[in-house]
């Protein structure tokens, strides 16, 4: 894998104001980030990986990661991307640890898992893999976990909530739990969509932190756009930032801000 | 409705490269322009209007309209919205010509539409509507025709092609021949993503415009998002601006690129 220059000052210095804050809460930050097309599609289709970001906003990706202590995706995008999830800028002083929501267990991770061969190699970390607690001592999942432990990972169980979800409190306060005290969300299109779709779970996300690349996907790519959630008079407000910040880098643009609270 | 102050110049100077070009072409320069939320959405719904711009992004628009010849929507547009298509900053040197796609003639204009209305105290054009020429002399259209004439606007007659649309090459020649050099077409979706839609029809366009407001408008909206044009050997390159510019105005960004062409 490439290595990545830093992020020039001007570029990273407005970016400031939307970093994880420090100091004791409840709740690790959480700050919400993708790359999409103009017609919010983060790839072509379910399966695939599609590179949006120029070389600045891929840049200010790995600057965001060097930022925060966990970076989670869902397990289809694990599936699909193989992808790295490491700081890959420079001299990087930390790496975040992956975080993977995986309820059954569906992701048949190895050792040549790209995000194992970069732990190995000293360039990332092993990941934390989210599972369904009943699947904890399933066999496959046993060998899986001794194989993760060699490189500093391991499954988490947690339990499902009544809609077959884990609850996005109690992603974050197991995180918490394990030292992780800012956790960037970087996708796939579900993960994203479930965050952004209710008041409740909006109430979580700290910044949100948007590329834009000037490029339609057309119909049929894996698309950002939350369910709409009506009030008791049938009534829907859609979600909106505010501390907007638009920070155009070369090609794409980056939008920065923090979700609206009821 | 209510006046519009000018842009200011800050916002006005980055766009000026964007602005129709002078000088003798074969066809009306073409500017592509809409507003989006940031999941493509240019209204919650079909049959309604979504307010998306604010205020600098919306004199933005009007900005635009002051130096194009015609503003042109589809049917739908007219119907949803009763828009007044005219230029609203104080003290508008001229007026755009609104264009509406009607193929079978189903916009019932009356002389209360508000085009008409704006057109009767002088504040805008009457419109030009394009229709099958087939129905051009259905008495609906005959007696509509008159009202039009009235206040210097008129139905059109254009052929459909084998797709039983108006071609846009075709669209573009009649309205050069009544003078018209230059042409923002506006929406909604489906004018849109059919311009987008194929390489023939992304040639006519001379620049591109686009408003995105900070805010998620959520599954079930009107997209924009072309169909996919695959090549003989069922490969898909997506539509990709070149010449791009970023200009935040406030809360909204606005992006301004021509279209790559093959
Ligand atoms: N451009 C970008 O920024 C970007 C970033 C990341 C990914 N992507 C792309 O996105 C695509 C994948 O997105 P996707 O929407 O298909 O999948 P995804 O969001 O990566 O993964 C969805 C799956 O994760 C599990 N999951 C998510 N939230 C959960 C929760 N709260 N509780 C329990 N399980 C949960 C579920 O697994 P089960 O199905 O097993 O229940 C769910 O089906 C890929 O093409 C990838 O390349 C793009
Ligand atoms: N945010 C924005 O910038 C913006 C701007 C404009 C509109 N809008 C919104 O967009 C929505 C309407 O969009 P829409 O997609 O439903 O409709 P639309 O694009 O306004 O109108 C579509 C109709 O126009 C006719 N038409 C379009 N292209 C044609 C062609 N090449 N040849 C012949 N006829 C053609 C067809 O009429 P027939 O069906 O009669 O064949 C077609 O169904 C409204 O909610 C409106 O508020 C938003």
């Amino acid at each position: 894998m490439s290595q990545i220059s830093a992020l020039p000052e001007e570029y990273a210095t407005p970016l400031a104001p939307y970093l994880p804050l420090l100091g004791p809460h409840e709740l690790p930050h959480l700050t919400l980030t993708y790359a999409t097309s103009l017609d919010s599609a983060i790839s072509l289709s379910p399966g695939t990986q599609t590179h949006l970001s120029g070389p600045i906003s891929k840049a200010m990706t790995h600057h965001l990661r060097s930022f925060h202590d966990a970076i989670l995706v869902g397990v289809s995008t694990a599936v699909a991307d193989d992808p790295g999830l490491n700081c890959r800028i420079e001299g990087a002083q930390s790496q975040p640890i992956p975080v993977i929501l995986d309820p059954s267990g569906r992701w048949e991770i190895t050792e040549s898992a790209r995000v194992i061969e970069t732990a190995k190699v000293g360039n990332g970390r092993a990941p934390l893999i989210i599972i369904d607690s009943k699947y904890l001592d399933n066999d496959n999942v046993v060998q899986r976990n001794k194989m993760l432990q060699k490189y500093g990972g391991k499954y988490i169980g947690l339990d499902l909530d009544e809609k077959g979800r884990f609850d996005w409190r109690s992603i974050l306060l197991a995180l918490k739990s394990l030292g992780v005290e800012s956790l960037m969300v970087e996708g796939g299109a579900t993960v994203i969509n479930t965050l952004l779709g209710t008041d409740e779970t909006r109430q979580l996300i700290g910044s949100v932190i948007v590329t834009f690349a000037p490029t339609w996907l057309g119909q049929g790519g894996v698309i950002v756009s939350p369910k709409r959630e009506f009030d008791d008079e049938g009534k829907y407000e859609p979600p909106r930032l505010k501390e907007v910040k638009w920070i155009p880098m070369d090609q794409d643009v980056v939008l920065c801000g923090r979700v609206t609270r009821k």
